[in-house]
């Protein structure tokens, strides 16, 4: 193999570590921490953040990936596919001056605070001038990199290698009228009963619960863990290292069940990936969206299906008898899939979801643009909430206010949610032609057809693929809406009788 | 403040973040990471390691030293204390080439995995000609220092700074006399009860009331946590994140207590270390030998004392009533500080620990000066084991091959386990000259006054002082047996009725 090659992968292995140990440490600030370790632990972060990032941008990196851009030319090979990679990379972090970083890391930590203490009081306008600065900010950041075709392809790309806003716009544009639609159908319709969910199940057995169905997944626990943390999420530190997080809510006591499938879908996600690609940044999810396909595909495809239910409803209803008493499967099955439009986009059921985030990408673009003044923003935000879910917030907390990213300054990175949910729609009709006894199975409590189809076509290609590639690649087509459409009216065409 | 000093101080900082984030790596190493991880985990210690070593040896440091060394010349001030102690850890790393480091690392890689496999079969020649290896390298590092007094003053500065191989020869040769005379009047009196502490007992009782200990002893949850692992120990991630692990053994189930007192130990005095020190070489614990003082005195000359247990009796027995059926304080207090000569070191009594200790410290400077062959090391070892303790090892695994160390390359090291015995006995008696009625704030579970003190008196200070100077200021004297051999004469005279 190439020298050159192998002193870039040196360097570049060195800086996976780093990550990686990061990892290690943010994930122990959230599961273990004691609360006197936080200032300390913020300040090794930043220093391993910042070594990580001086030896990524060197001029040696640079000087190396411009010289094995010419030796390696099949663009399908693996090692292709690493310099194209991290050439991306390396062209991001150093078109992008220190000094700004810096600064946005101030300007964000500042929002940040204001933006907790504002929607404590329900108020924009206290978060509004810090808004403004966050979007002046992502502006500048914009201006570090040559003419898009829309300066929100910038920000899309950092999320979503090779999508442009375009393309979402379009899918977005499809996707919303079809998803109007189905919503005021649901909602003419006589409503579904889920109360049982909401009586008092005890925290183990439903945790224990949910490690049953996701060893049964296929979520490795030689490679992994699951820890009580305040947010559900999933953590690489290998691959042979993928963790996740859950909680339980005792006012939504079934959740947990479904972030440990979510989260296990992410972490097989990267369990599944090449070992070839260790320690290089070939390894691991190539898109949030295609991540998001993953965990949505096992929560949501899987994990909300009759077919599904059919194999674990009984269990279930052994080990919560009193609360499941009388309840059949039919009602239960209906119950966790209850659609109902509600002002929170977290707590959002599959029908509209996707809505509440085609409204913020709506809104992003429109700031990123300069189209909507950022005090307009309150206003805007219910007259959409109006027109797409049919209701509006009482008050910002209830709306613009909700969400953290853009007190972090996070913006181009809401649409990949949904688009996550329309690539799991589209690998499953695929899915469903290559197995087709996949429904049979599902019912059996049989997953390894399923895994390893994802392992095959998805999982081991780690970041070699960009997300539009790999889902044309593996279902023929790019991202689209068409998929979720279906499989949305068919699931509540029968759960609503529409 | 100088620009110089800040300068140094900001690349210091970087290094103990490296430092303190490696550690956070190997803690969860220990409590929490699945198998699959280890082989990733390994490549990011080193990854660390590597840096942090680059990083505290470079030109740079050694410029900025020279020039600070000029600068601050009040000998009693922090600043002066800070670079001292940098130069000298400085000039450590930069005497010793990275060839021979890296060497090193694959000697002892293979002598861990050979002395594995010769514990196994308890086969000491599997393992001779490794320790042979070991022993070269040894010696070859101790070539790149000046000559000392003494070759095994090199390795011995690396644990316990500034101390001096014919100290400790004069140290033990005092001592050694007395314990060999003390166990023998022990070893004519009539032996202990104890069988009560090996029934069955609740494992989570037990850990419940170690903990309960430990928070009385001032422990501070809010900048720490107890975890399980395969071995106890205690770390440290910076001053208010200094963690202990524990274990329970079914078959010595009451050793978790002390192992709690004794991690618990170590960790109060890293959570007393000057907070203006972090991320400073001037932060934590000053010597192994200082550390095992605290560790020893919180375990043995508080948790193993009589005041202690006319508190915590009364409690013990209402939680284990069936263990501890008919017991009487006075049992019970005899019972767990039974001497009785044993084979192994780690479980060795306060009456025969230091005998262990020093027959490796005579076996090690045998070896170094060549003056021991390694093949003769098992006889060697058991003859002295005859004549220090009186019993003899069946094998070689319960002989010369019990202890991890050497395999490790660790020589210079077990000394410190028995000078932190002495050196708590000291601290002891000052302490309680400064506290006049400290036992009857034990016997009330009172510990705010004697863990004042220590924090005044020891922990505040961190490594600016070495170790000697530290013990001197405080007692008024350098390390001395004088004051165990009183503590234990005084303490096995009582309970043996000698």
């Amino acid at each position: 193999m190439s020298e050159k090659l192998n002193e870039l992968k040196e360097i570049l292995g060195e800086v996976r570590d780093l990550y990686h140990a990061a990892s290690v440490l943010e994930w122990d600030q959230n599961v273990s921490m004691p609360p006197g370790g936080s200032e300390a632990r913020g300040q090794q972060l930043s220093t391993l953040g910042k070594i990580a990032h001086e030896k990524s941008t060197s001029d040696k990196v640079g000087k190396l990936l411009d010289e094995l851009k010419k030796e390696f030319t099949d663009k399908d090979s693996d090692e292709a596919a690493l310099i194209r990679v991290t050439a991306r990379n390396y062209e991001k972090s150093t078109r992008v001056p220190a000094s700004f970083v810096a600064e946005q890391a101030i300007v964000t930590a500042k929002a940040f605070d204001v933006w907790v203490e504002a929607k404590g009081k329900s108020d924009f306008s206290i978060f509004q001038p810090h808004l403004e600065r966050v979007v002046e900010m992502t502006q500048k950041y914009i201006s570090f990199f040559p003419p898009a075709d829309h300066p929100y392809d910038v920000l899309l790309d950092d999320y979503e290698p090779g999508m442009k806003t375009a393309d979402v716009k379009e899918i977005f544009d499809h996707l919303r009228p079809q998803q109007v639609k189905l919503l005021k159908a649901i909602r003419s319709a006589k409503q579904v009963k889920d109360d049982f969910l909401f009586k008092k199940y005890n925290e183990k057995k439903v945790w224990d619960f949910g490690e049953k169905i996701i060893t049964k997944f296929g979520y490795e626990w030689s490679r992994g863990r699951q820890d009580k943390a305040p947010h559900p999420f999933q953590t690489t530190f290998s691959v042979n290292d993928t963790r996740i997080t859950n909680r339980f809510e005792p006012n939504n006591p079934l959740s947990t069940l479904f972030s440990a499938m979510h989260e296990a879908g992410h972490a097989m996600y990267e369990q599944g990936s090449n070992p070839a690609y260790e320690r290089t940044p070939l390894a691991g999810g190539t898109s949030l969206a295609v991540h998001e396909s993953q965990s949505r595909m096992w929560e949501n495809l899987v994990g909300r299906s009759l077919p599904f239910w059919e194999h674990f409803f009984p269990e279930m209803k052994k080990t919560f008898p009193s609360q499941l008493d009388g309840i059949s499967l039919k009602t239960f099955y209906k119950g966790i899939n209850k659609v109902e439009p509600s002002l929170i986009r977290v707590n959002a059921d599959e029908a509209t979801y996707n809505l509440h985030v085609m409204l913020r990408l709506e809104l992003e673009i429109g700031m990123i643009e300069g189209k909507f003044a950022i005090k307009d923003m309150p206003e805007i935000w219910n007259s959409k909430m109006q027109d797409y879910l049919g209701i509006v917030p009482p008050d910002d907390a209830h709306g613009v206010l909700q969400d953290v990213h853009w007190s972090n300054g996070l913006m181009g990175y809401f649409s990949t949610y949904a688009l996550g949910n329309l690539v799991s729609a589209q690998l499953w009709e695929k899915i469903n032609k290559d197995i087709k006894d996949l429904d049979d199975q599902i019912r059996m409590g049989k997953f390894d057809s399923l895994l390893n189809w994802l392992r095959g076509k998805i999982h081991i290609f780690g970041q070699k693929y960009d997300p539009q590639d790999l889902v044309q690649k593996v279902t023929g087509s790019k991202i689209d809406a068409a998929a979720y459409v279906r499989y949305l009216t068919k699931k509540y065409s029968d759960i609503y009788g529409l």
